[in-house]
């Protein structure tokens, strides 16, 4: 087996939610029917939550079932093989309080694509894991 | 609801399957006890298959029990709101038919991340969608 001659490193959780908020597209992933799906999203952090709109649909159905849920983040360099990756998992929920519908008013969410994008939804992290690639 | 002032425009599979062998880096979903998971992974395409390499692990898992996956391939552009996105969806398998191996050997699949990744595995997809946002 040939080696990369690459190592990697495994990030601390505070070294992830250092990096998380700066990224600000990631990928959202859920399973409806034991079958997986992954939609990237506009997001922003928030508390130990995960925040973005979405409208109707598989994203915000997950949200109201209060479903698991994980969210990942990455940067590569396909040529040098170098880069990094956060994987965060929970549970997923509509926001619908208006104190905390307040509180998140104001972070950077306009959403990634068109369309209705009016329910706000939080992924509740439970774990986040990262590594680097050098 | 304010709106975003862009459109989104559905890819056809046939452009989504031009688009794929282009990026080289994408992420894999699979639903393990019926939680999500997100994986960066080198892949190449082969036919109708998305092929990576991996070492013992939840991916490998997944592949010895055909389980469902995604496959994700995004580019984005944080600050203009454009970019697109393609989701293939079908189950995985590891590759183990010397034809099947000796097929997929010129393929470009150097491993994202160091360490034991010997293992050959496809996800032969059933289902891709892509959207454009403009």
């Amino acid at each position: 087996m040939e080696t990369t001659g690459r190592t990697i490193r495994f990030l601390s959780e505070i070294d992830c939610w250092s990096i998380l908020p700066e990224k600000g597209v990631g990928r959202v992933g859920i399973c409806i029917d034991g079958r997986p799906f992954i939609f990237p999203v506009n997001y922003a952090t928030w508390g130990r939550s995960i925040v973005f709109r979405t409208g109707p649909g598989a994203k915000l159905g997950s949200a109201i079932d209060k479903a698991p849920a994980a969210f990942e983040i990455d940067s590569t360099d396909i040529i040098y093989h170098e880069g990094w990756s956060i994987l965060a998992t929970g549970s997923m929920r509509e926001v619908k309080d208006e104190e905390q519908l307040d509180a998140i008013a104001h972070l950077p969410l306009a959403p990634w694509a068109p369309g209705d994008k009016s329910h706000f939804v939080r992924i509740e992290i439970e774990e986040i894991t990262g590594r680097e690639i050098l």
